[in-house]
This record gives C-alpha cells, structure tokens and sequence, in this order.
C-alpha cells in the first residue's frame, strides 16, 4: 500500500505541451496530421518521442516491429511489465488526438510515476505501437508482439507488398525483425489504453469517460470486377463489358443491404480504382477496397458471405467476372474484465462519470487482449474521426490521462 | 492528266515493314501499343517518323504544337498543301493500328506518288498530329493547325495543368508555340484521313472500305461528390456523407437513364478516385471522368443537362455538394461532300465496296473538316478498340491505302 498514491496526478500543462509539440509533425493546413505509418512525418513524430523519453532520462526499448517504448523499472520490478500506450501513425489526412493522445498519456503516467518515486511491483512502459491505422498492414506493431501477425499477411498486407517493402526500409526494419519482437504473454501483467471516442455516444449521455466493453471485428478485402477495354465512342452499349459500372452497381447494392439487414455492422467502400483509366476507354478492370465491421464472428461471416454472392450477381448479369482477395481479419474481442473493473474504480475514485460502451474502431487493445489483460477507455471527442475535425477537449483528456494512471496503480497491485 | 497514275499503288510489302518497325516501339506483352501523349515511347514513334523520312529524302516539317510531317513538293506545286495523315499517340495500353496505320498510309501514299515522279499542282504531306488521344488535351496537334484550340483548355486541359506542362517540356515544346501552329485555311487544299473502324459495321456489312459521312460530337467533364471523411467503423451508416457511394449511385442512374433515352448516344465513365482513399475513412470526395458523345449537339446538350440534374440530385439525397467542371467539347461535323465523293470514285476505280457510314469516335478530321475540305474512311478491324485486341487484316489496310492514294490524286486534280 503506498499512500502516496490517491492524491498522484498528472501534470496538465506538461502533457499539454508535449501534446502540441507532437501535433505540428505531420500537421495539415486545416489543423489535423498527415503521418501514414513510416512517412517523413511519421518517423520524425516517432524520433520526437523517443528524443523526450531519452531527454527524460528514461531507458528507451525498441523492438524489430519498430514499437518504441519508454520504460520505468524501479527495484525489485519484477519480470512482468505493465504497457500502456496507442500509437504515433496516422490515417492519411487524420485528426491529431486518434492514437497520439494515447501516447501522451501513457508517457505522461509513466513519467508521473517514476517522478512521484512510486516503487511499482511491476516494470512500467509507455508504448508506441507501429503501424496501427493500416496504411501498411494494421495493428502490425501489438500484433507482432501479441505474436499474432500471420506471416501470410505480410506477404499480402493490404497496402500492396512493395508499399510495405519500402516502408520498412524507411524505418530500418524487416520481417525477420516484425516476427522476433512476440513477446512471451507470461510477461505481461496487461495492457491498457486511452483513445477519444471518435463518435457521439459519450456527449449523448454526459459521460466523461467510456470503459470499452468489447471492440468489433474489422474484414478487409479487396473486390476486383474484370470486363473490357474498349472504345467508348465506336462500342455500342449494350456490347460493354463495363467494369466500372460493375463496381457501382456493386456498390450501391451491397452498400444498402448491409444497412438493411445489419445495424449492428458498417461497410465502407474506401477507395476504388479503374483500368486504363482513359476518358475514352470503356474500363476492364475495377478496383474496390472494402472494410466492413460486425460486433461477432457469425455476422462478419454472414457480410462476407452476401458480399460474395452479390459481386458475382453482379458481374453475371454484366459480363464480368469477379476477383475475391481477402486482405485481413480482425476477430471481435471482449476486454478483460480485470481490466474493465480497474477502470471503473478509478473512475470512482476521481469522481469521474463513466459509461461501458463498445468499439466500433479497431485498436492496439485488440491485439494485446489475445494475450494479456486489457482493456481500454474512451474519452469524449466531437467532430467525427480519422478527420482533421476531430477534437477532444483537454480537460476531458488530462480526466482519461488520471483514469489511465489509477487504474495503472491498481493493476500494479497499488492501491489508492 | 498524268497516265501513270491509274495503276498506281502503294508498296504493301513496304508499309508493312514500317508498320511493324513503328509497332514496336512502346509494344506491350499483349500485343498492343502504350504511346500516351509525349511519353517515352510517344516520343520515340515521333523521332522513328523523322527518321525514316528524312532518310527517304523528305522535308520534314515541325510546327509549334509537335506537329510532324513530311513534305513532297514537286515543281510548281503552288502554295496549297494537301494533307494526309492521322497520329501516333496511343490511349495507355491502346491497339497498334489505331492512329500509327492512318500516318504509316499516309507516308505510303506520299512516297510512293514522289517516287513515281508525279509532279502535282499542290504540296502533299503525310502528317503525324500530336496528342489526338486526349492524354492531354485531345485533338492538340490538329486543333492547333485549325486554329481552333481555345487558350481556356490549354489551362484547364483535361489531363490537369501540370501534366500538359510536363508533358510540353518532354517534346520541348510551349504553349505560345500550340498556338502558333495555325495555318491559314485558303493554305490547305484538305485533309484526307484513314483509320481502323474500331467496330463491327463493315465487316457486318462485308465492306471493304468505310466512307465517313459524319463524326459524333464529344463533351468531357469532371464531377466531383463532396462529402465528409469519417471514421469507417465508428460512424453510424445513416450518419454519414459519403461521396463514393453518390458518385456510385450517379454512375448507375445516369448509365440507365442514357441508354434509355438516347439510342444513338454513348457515355463512359471512365475513371474514379476517392479521397482521402483508406479503407477505413469514409470517401469525402469522389471525383469522377465522364465522356459521352452524340450526333448533333441538341443530344449533346440534352444529355449534359440530364447528368447535371441527376448528380445533383443524388448530391441532395445523401447530404453531398456538386463540383461539375466541363473539361471539353467537340462538336459533331459533317465530312466534306467533295472528299465524300473521292473516297468513293477512287473504291469504284479500284474495285472495292464500300460503305457510308459515320463515326462514333472523335478523329482529327473533327478538326481539320471545319477550315478545309476534310474526309476519312475505315478499314474494317476487329477486337474492340482502344485494346490491344484491336486488329486489321493487312490486305485491307493497304486496300484503305491505295483508296487514300487515289483520293489524293484526284483532290490534287490528277484524274485516274
């Protein structure tokens, strides 16, 4: 029992500079980042935190996924380490809170901590997970340490293998490195994260803080309708073979039955593609990168399933044919109820007002749940997300930061 | 009257050579050609044109828009110049008779009335136009020589600006030069063009040669959806304003609502690009390229007024904003009788059976009909068009050569 601990704090201001300092890498004329996983500004905002953490006088580990990590290790920690942490990438044109806030914090508990000469039990770090929004392969950081990243999916990771190829190169990493950062899940004592909502549910109800229940599953697939090239002036009609129109019709159909048959579930339709790609040319080839997420197994199934048939429904009655690349799963998981516990008296502890919610978005907590407890908590932000609108208010985000270093002292074994 | 000329023709064995000397150069694996405007191998064909004439002993002549011919100007020729030809930039990933055949018959005609030693009342040229395609602008060399290219589309090109200046700086070339180009239209006797029909009409009909009496008109535009990016797993799907599923949903309706209406018209949509373009980030905006074409310019009109509508409406629908940038339009022309009539005295005289017939592509007769007597016919071809499946018998392409041969004599005055 330390007694030091029930008044322990994080240091507003200080977080909030180190906040700032991190959102000009990257920043975009409209106030948000632009840090896809192992660009020019997504190495430099991991070189600013490692330079803060060293500057810190922090041990800073880096493993061969590229996950950077200011660890606190006081005597007699132990073997078992506590993370906390999110990640410094962004989607491209992002907001400046989605995963960086959850570094900040994390670092700032740690920091916290190791200030206040808390002798934790445990060894403690502040962790920047690689690649988490996908631009590459996604969560390829936590699941290179949850040693759940199948090699098949390096070999065919979303972005394309030759995107992937030279961005590790950028970073100085390889996949030999990425398969040899696992880390055994006896040394884990958890993992817990910080996130903003990046949705209205918390606002709705004046929750200040969300404990995450669950985190749905997240499929990702690529749909490609092949037709013809031909002409667009000398090719009549209904002698088009059109791939283009192929994917709307796609598009429009299964983009409506999803919204009918599930609502627990989304579909988006991110980016699509034509071939040659000519004013004047009738396209042979349409490109079209699908993501759809569901709250269990049985429905991600069910959505694959009728994706399927419709796509071929589709290019049967146009004559296409289809091709079906999956490009990754992301199962559903439920956060540890240790963890979720933790959460929730810190929240009490602090006088907090709390709301159990589930994700809609994938996160790092995803991963680390397979092997360790984890869990996460959500404060509220307003603006939509993966936007440069999105926003959290900074009282709100210094209240998740307390959250996150209580419930840390908990799971530590110290309490307030 | 000059007697040598009735049993005159081309050298079938010669043509052919050049022919597949020019097929080479930019050759895909399939079999086609890609050549886009003032590329690599775009360049190339250009400087094998040069090079063959000047080594058979012509002028060659280089305007201010690429333009490239050689000369044949025997004594007393006077100052009106007959033009023949066609161009040798290719749509990415074209066929190889598409352009390169109508310049490669033109430099056959040209040689092998020189060699004969026919000496004509006018000058004769075997023209390469550039940039016909529209990789860039479209119809650039021959509207250039019309003078009828508007400085407007010279900075909204339909390629985008900094392609054009790029694209201008391979060749060396520069916009006050473009316009520099124009001949006075009391200079050029006419033009005479032959191509591939890129459709099944002559070989439905079992003709030989193909006399073009009209040429569709073209109209070219961007339509860009403007929605909202927001995150693909945490925005609820009735919450979202997602420009890729409008530009989805206009494709589908305005494709229907052509081929309803419009029998005689065609539209292509013939690329898309969502931003910000991640598979988790709904499409904030989707920027479409939309080509459609018909035979007078009230459908024209009638259709551009139709798409505007319904994009507009879709746009309402779902919460998007419109952007609608006309990026070009050719209007329909008529061939000119006098040519009309010498294509089809010079496929009696020859024995050929020949069709009318019009164009539902754009050629640079478009261009050249409006300042000189302007005409063209088609060989019969199979494989679509703008495809490297796109074929020509070779019998028939030098059955087309020997009617441009014979069409040129007599529009030069020379009687068979």
């Amino acid at each position: 029992m330390n007694h030091l601990t029930p008044s322990l704090a994080v240091n507003s201001a200080r977080m909030h500079r180190d906040f700032e300092a991190l959102a000009q890498i990257g920043a975009t004329a409209e106030g948000g980042v632009h840090r896809p996983s192992f660009s020019e500004a997504h190495l430099a905002a991991r070189a600013w935190f490692r330079d803060r953490a060293q500057r810190d006088g922090f041990d800073f580990r880096v493993d061969g996924a590229g996950n950077h990590s200011a660890v606190y290790s006081a005597d007699g920690a132990g073997d078992q380490t506590l993370l906390l942490g999110s990640h410094l990438d962004s989607v491209p044109f992002g907001g400046k809170f989605d995963g960086a806030l959850g570094v900040i914090a994390a670092y700032e508990v740690v920091r916290t901590i190791r200030d206040a000469g808390v002798k934790l039990p445990v060894r403690m770090e502040a962790i920047d997970f690689s690649d988490e929004e996908g631009t590459l392969v996604g969560l390829l950081g936590s699941r290179a340490v949850a040693g759940s990243l199948p090699e098949d999916e390096l070999a065919h990771p979303r972005a394309g293998r030759q995107a992937l190829l030279e961005g590790l190169q950028r970073a100085g990493l390889n996949e030999a490195g990425i398969l040899g950062a696992r880390r055994p899940p006896e040394s884990l004592r958890g993992f817990l994260e910080l996130h903003v909502e990046q949705g209205p549910r918390l606002l709705d109800a004046q929750a200040e803080i969300g404990v995450v229940s669950e985190i749905v599953g997240i499929q990702t697939l690529a749909m490609t309708f092949l037709g013809r090239a031909d002409h667009a002036g000398t090719t009549p009609m209904p002698a088009r073979r059109d791939a283009g129109i192929g994917a709307a019709t796609f598009m429009v159909r299964s983009n409506a039955w999803v919204r009918e048959h599930f609502t627990a579930a989304v579909i988006n339709f991110g980016q699509v593609h034509f071939e040659p790609g000519a004013y004047n040319i009738v396209p042979a080839r349409a490109v079209l990168s699908i993501e759809f997420r569901a709250p269990d197994a049985g429905r991600l199934d069910a959505i694959a399933g009728g994706l399927r048939e419709q796509g071929q429904a589709v290019a049967d009655s146009l004559g296409l044919n289809l091709e079906w690349e999956p490009r990754g799963r992301l199962e559903p998981v439920s956060c540890s109820a240790e963890v979720r516990q933790a959460f929730r008296e810190a929240c009490r502890q602090l006088g907090l007002k709390f709301q159990d919610l589930s994700s809609g978005a994938g996160h790092d907590t995803m991963a680390m749940a397979k092997v360790c407890p984890a869990g996460m908590i959500f404060v509220p932000s307003t603006g939509g997300s993966h936007s440069y609108r999105e926003h959290a208010e900074w009282e709100d985000c210094v209240n998740g930061a307390n959250v996150l270093l209580h419930a840390a002292l908990r799971l530590s074994g110290i309490r307030g």
